[in-house]
């Protein structure tokens, strides 16, 4: 079997008009670039234009600079917004948590054996409980206590940390505080947080225990971006798992712990990807 | 492979107390009657204690009068609630339906194919639209048009039907009106109803429309007891479907019909069986 | 929210080189065809190329015609494959049953409900069981009895029929019968088979029962494409459900029954939106 | 929320016949131990009886001697192998493996958080890549190089060493050795092995590397008991995966072992939790 060479990935949005393929894969065309995947979509709602395209230069002096000065202003006549992303890039990933370790667990499996192509570079915790596994993975890992008055305060040392390390990504692994508005204005779009739900049920605190009032026979986890509508932020992916009358809350949270890891994963991935879009208040996720 | 021969089920409930197993294994040892499978299950919050049997007599002379009048003290005892059901027992069965027909070819389907042991006597509905379907099925038809000022007259209609057919459990197969409290009241625990959603998110009306504004990655469907508070009677199953961004309203209620279809199904089958249970606002489920 | 307009698809394949892609979405630029999705992949180990896309033709003289007449020369210098598909095209279709009526009833409720875009014009059956159904569906359906000694006979039989029906594609929904060497070459391509079983396990008669005998914890089934290799075709689409010890051979058939169709009307519904190709002994399904 | 009190746990198994229950409730009632959840499953193809029953002891003196002792000569008269497991019980568990961590880290985990109640006494394996993983979590770790030649030879250290740490179950986490049929015999019954298939399909060598030749649209896993015929113990669990034409042979290895971890940790904890029965060369699994 023949290996896989990384590709480039080409993504863009813009508004629904003719044209907005073409000027695209023309000059994909044009510049030499072998295109192996294509996703586009229009959203007939919104009337806006989605695209993704994995592609492989054929040219040795193919640069992210040559492209933008021979693409932007085709792209310009299109209102488009798009990036280029080179071939397994890594972004640099902040990791925020509190006392719950199964996702960052997982996302530390993921990131050391390289299953999930992040450079995880931080992280930041309300708690000092998890600091050791920080530390087996090399991790620098920072306690920022936290209280109702000093809030403010620690979302300013958390801000701080994120520019310091030129976060590129910031998740929230089970991180058990609710934001600012300030704070979600400013993570806006760049953080990726589980909810231990199927978002918009049990929205708010403790939703193992609702799920298990309300005796429903599925519990699941959504992961969403950060935005300043607390846990109504574009669900990227949601996973669900069967549960029955022997399960009490105690047992939804461990069952509920494997869907949150797992669902948490998948929209990292997407994301780092590049599958992911916003679109309103909802997503685009090309082949997730 | 050995033929299966249908076995008598038996169930109950009660407080939980030593001695509840033991009252009824005891019993059917003593009456030469031979357990094929038992599953018991007392719940901690509400300590109640569930129990379902599936026996077959050895005995000749066996018969559900002779079993009460032998276990009936007994059960007293323990303030037990229980119940005996024959072999293959077909319950009568009365479906209510609007326009959608998914869920009612369904149940029709299974019924005359023998994969759901229940005896369709009467098929109730608010609009004419389906009544060729019945009558294929060769059973009857009665259209019973309702407006908000006819309600509780068109209820009383159904009740009559209802009662003239000896119906034991009524199914709202996509049975598109809210029923008036007294209603609810008198199906209370007796009918099943089907929900376009992973109850308790997007209650209420056009849930599939609810879910597409959310922009959720997975739709589900809620087959639940009819009881007074509307959309939350106690939920017996519930199934989903992974959705995505292409999906518009009308493909979600496009998709949404195989899964509301079989998790109605899956719901009756339960209830035909014995298998579901009322404890509270939930319920215990046997093997499903 | 808007109604769907439904889009013309292109689809085609052929040697994945530099310029495949250009070569469509120029053409769909120029002659103002306006894209609303594409899927495109190259296989690196078969070293093809496949792309399908949906759009909505701008001006009033679009023609297949047209189409086909300009773009004829450019898809032949890339050795192309190319086929145009009409708006809500309905593929005239063939179906064989034997006795279950499973899958043919889940069929022909979606042709009847216009879930599945197809026409159903024959029913071909080896046993008169299903007689009524058809019927009731207003449908031919042609009996034509089978035995190791005029199975030749009989699929000229068959052969006649799905030429006079001028048959695009024919669904085998439960024909319990082997196909013979030249009838397998006579489908290749254009019938979808499902089998009951998670292929390439449990090839061959009765695999719940071989599934039972293994004790294995899931049952599923396989939709193919018929070919020469019986149980060997190109897999379209595949179903699970999880069973347990409980479960006998007769509960695994039972169970099965419903993964079997709904395998089955994901492969057709799939190829019928022309989302699936053949690659070699494999199939690509776009957006399935 | 009322706190759980962990129960003790009492299993049997004993031919079919009248009795068979009443034997074992008698005597718990009789004993003052409190029934929490019964399952029992009569198969009528082995003719055999299956029980588990959860239960709290409502007298100080409660002992497995004292059960032992009053128990034993009534479940001799059916014939009847039973066991006791004490709240909480933690077998001590041998993991052996190879290269690959996902199984190893894990069931090490879940060991280190409580979500599996197992003692993780010693881990083997015939590679040291895994010994730092092994250490950070303060468990030996033998590295126990193979040849063709040694293999006898390294199995007998092997033995050794799940006799010097009194090993009750020996978990084979993606041990990529065939194992000798002396060895076979030896772990009958008391190791659990995962196999990255859907047995018995794709059994052997690089199952996922056969997938992808198949173009199967789902892979999965197995967990089962290891016993003389390679691939061919009795499932205890099974998990799925869907996948697609765009997941190479290196995409399935990649994404089946999420699925081949869940599998692994599911089938640990049933056996752990005293649900597994074999069955011949089934089992059964209550409640897993």
């Amino acid at each position: 079997m023949k290996a896989k060479i990384a590709p480039w990935i080409f993504t863009a949005s813009c508004p629904s008009i003719i044209g907005t393929v073409d000027v695209v894969t023309r000059y994909m065309a044009e510049a030499g670039n072998y295109i192996d995947e294509i996703h586009s979509f229009d959203d007939r709602e919104s009337g806006l234009f989605f695209i993704r395209i994995e592609f492989l230069p054929q040219h040795d002096d193919f640069s992210d600079a040559v492209f933008s000065e021979h693409f932007a202003d085709r792209a310009a006549e299109f209102d488009m917004e798009w990036q280029l992303t080179a071939p397994n890039h890594s972004p640099k990933v902040a990791i925020m948590v509190s006392k719950y370790d199964h996702c960052l667990n997982d996302l530390l499996y993921r990131f050391r054996t390289g299953q999930l192509n992040i450079d995880v570079t931080v992280i930041i915790s309300n708690h000092p409980d998890l600091e050791e596994l920080a530390k087996w993975h090399g991790i620098p890992y920072y306690h920022l206590p936290i209280t109702a008055e000093t809030k403010l305060e620690q979302e300013a040392q958390v801000r701080a940390l994120i520019e310091q390390y030129d976060t590129e990504l910031v998740v929230l692994a089970r991180y058990m505080q609710v934001l600012s508005p300030s704070m979600c204005e400013y993570l806006d779009g760049r953080a990726i947080n589980i909810h231990h739900s199927l978002l918009p049920g049990f929205k708010g605190a403790r939703p193992y225990h609702q799920a298990w009032e309300k005796g429903v026979k599925m519990v699941g986890a959504t992961a969403h971006y950060v935005n300043n509508d607390l846990d109504e932020g574009p669900i990227i992916s949601q996973g669900i798992q069967t549960v029955n009358h022997a399960h009490y809350a105690e047992d939804l949270i461990a069952k509920g712990q494997d869907i949150e890891r797992v669902t948490l994963f998948n929209a990292v991935k997407c994301h780092v990807e590049k599958r992911v879009f916003l679109n309103g208040k909802r997503t685009v996720v090309f082949g997730g």
